[in-house]
């Protein structure tokens, strides 16, 4: 699939050689994304409170989670540089300065993210000369979308990217263009992972930020894979206003462009959960009926969180007790003679008493589908969540046994 | 390993046919435990909204958690009976009227536990034959102590017992005998899985129910394997005063009995954390230093419920990254950066830095030792917390995602 890319926006990749000490001498590690001319930028962040010292330093140049002028965004993979104390703080001050440097930018235009192990300081010889390399490139390269994309990745087995053009009533195009990383150590209440969404759309940084508030809500923040919430976890929202600059988005207008954003970001989370660790299919919890909204959202992670519900999914096994009995320890009061579960529309459970299935079709069906979806319906109002998820597989538990050694 | 029987107790364990339905037809599935006078009754149950009938039924027989004049306890394995509506709350009625029928015993002096698959209705006409069969025995064959704790086994490997003889300062001594159930769907907040607990120790209901609910609350409940609170989870103490009718413990002889009681449930809560599914090793994890206890259990149960500290720990990954990140989403307030975490003694991280440490040789501790334990300071207060639990292996994923198929 070809992607626009937003005007005045450039970006490459390149292979500094963190990832050497994991045995991938060759992979990208480095990636920078670029404006031509400044551009106001939101963040969302994890909120875990052993944040990485690229989460601290984001926060610090976005308060109130946004800021104006800003230029660039530098990234690195194979390390987290969390839990790195003042020295890790340091580094990454480093690396947004190395980009500064390069590019000609003034000091703090710059924002950084990290992603890969945890407690390790970051080889800083790599990351200068390969920050000074990806510099280089940007003026004389064409955009390099594909080397940016897999420069973010850890565990992913594919790069994550998606994209959307809208019109404006007043004719002009705007382009939005988003990419992530996922993998594994993800779970909601927080800004999910690395995601990186670019537009040249003209906006105040209030709008951006409130945008990106909201779409993360429903998207990012409904996802998890292990309900490990990362220490770095950072979606970034940029907009430079060169697809028309000066008269910034408002009224529908803004509104279709917040639609795009929500659309590129629950894409980007679908993306991340079919592309879990070790995982075999793409799973949805869908909670009806609830009080609240975080009431449902509770209850669809108490589901999808746990391992018993996970792992009968990759073994195809029917075993919707697992799923009822999660909602019932999520913290959340109410009625259980009044729950119901479906199951792709076929009903498992209605009104607090089972409902005879064909185990053996049952389970052919969930061996044969690559996404499935489990509705549970409460009583107790009219709120819902959808969550996105996977299976837990032993290939998981290889992939997690053997890390760092 | 022999244990004392407590005076006045009966017990026995027999094959019925309910995990025929399973394919292991020989298997023990019901058992029996009968005092030959009246007892006191103190339980603690799961605190999932979504418990099943035996639960509801002890939960009225033990109004404020205790009663007096019980007299049996039947538990059967194989079937839950949860989220099975009015049918499986009246199979539950009858179990205990089968009982008490076949022992002659007055109505509503029998409580009932289930264990196994969630949320099909229980094969009554198998389970009538086998309480009847397990009653008849009970008068005239010798206590089988290895029948009654094979008979709750589900997919753990080995029976689990304890047992305690307290001597009294009158001269007289009392004996504990306790079994219990692991396995999986184990988590902690609730009187966790199937533990029961005989005595001919003369206690009044009240103060069994008070000694029960402390050691469940630093014993049973310090634990967790899957982070999945069950539906049925019961733990039960049933004291006959058959070692010195007519005067009650008090004093420094309930202390001593007390401490028997919370010995007897940590040694079971510990053989339940080392005998879970698919574990290879036994994993304590003390917090110290939190504001409160109920703060250092939050921070506790994140790590020992994290996948990813779980499937390092198995890999013998000294990644301990993964330890402090799940601490920092436990959702409590404290001091990132004067968080320390030793492993058996050794230092990982020091008041929010690396601590450095040779990997090879961390690893290869972890890969011999069968026990491991990983310390958590904070330095909020003097509150903390000792929670037993295990790795997480191909062999749980395996056992889990094949089990009702």
């Amino acid at each position: 699939m070809t992607h626009r890319i937003p005007l005045g926006w450039t970006m490459n990749g390149v292979a500094c050689g963190i990832r050497g000490a994991s045995g991938e001498p060759g992979r990208r590690d480095v990636a920078i994304w670029y404006s031509d001319r400044p551009a106001v930028a939101a963040g969302v962040f994890t909120q875990n409170l052993v944040f990485a010292a690229p989460v601290a330093l984001c926060r610090e140049r976005l308060p109130h989670g946004h800021n104006t002028n800003l230029r660039a965004v530098v990234a690195c993979s194979g390390n987290a540089n969390a839990c790195t104390g003042d020295r890790g703080y340091a580094d990454a001050v480093e690396m947004t300065h190395l980009v500064e440097k390069g590019l000609g930018l003034n000091t703090g235009s710059t924002l950084v993210a990290s992603t890969g192990v945890i407690g390790r300081f970051l080889p800083m010889d790599q990351v200068r000369q390969g920050i000074g390399e990806a510099c280089a490139t940007l003026g004389h390269t064409p955009v390099s979308l594909d080397n940016a994309s897999h420069a973010i990745m850890t565990t992913d087995t594919r790069p994550k990217v998606s994209s959307r053009t809208v019109s404006l009533s007043s004719g002009e195009t705007v382009t939005l263009l988003g990419m992530a990383k996922g993998a594994a150590m993800i779970s909601p209440d927080m800004a999910t992972m690395l995601g990186f969404l670019f537009t040249d759309a003209p906006l105040d940084s209030t709008q951006a930020h409130q945008i990106l508030l909201i779409s993360s809500k429903r998207t990012f923040n409904c996802l998890s894979i292990d309900g490990h919430t990362s220490t770095n976890d950072t979606v970034l929202l940029l907009a430079n206003g060169a697809a028309r600059p000066n008269i910034n988005l408002e009224g529908s207008e803004l509104e279709d462009f917040a639609k795009a954003v929500h659309e590129v970001s629950a894409e980007l989370a679908g993306m991340i959960a079919s592309d879990a660790e070790g995982a075999t299919k793409l799973v949805f919890v869908e909670v009806e009926g609830a009080r609240t909204e975080a009431d449902a959202r509770k209850i669809a992670k108490a589901i999808a969180d746990s391992p018993l519900v996970k792992t009968a999914i990759y073994g195809a096994d029917p075993n919707w007790g697992r799923i009822v009995s999660a909602a019932g320890y999520a913290g959340v009061p109410f009625d259980a003679s009044k729950l119901s579960l479906w199951m792709d529309g076929l009903p498992l459970y209605l009104e607090g008493a089972p409902a005879p299935f064909d185990a053996t079709a049952m389970s052919a069906h969930m061996r044969h589908q690559k996404t499935l979806v489990f509705r549970l319906a409460l009583a107790e109002g009219t709120h819902g969540c959808r969550l996105a998820t996977c299976d837990l597989t032993p290939e998981y538990v290889r992939l997690n046994s053997d890390y760092t050694t």
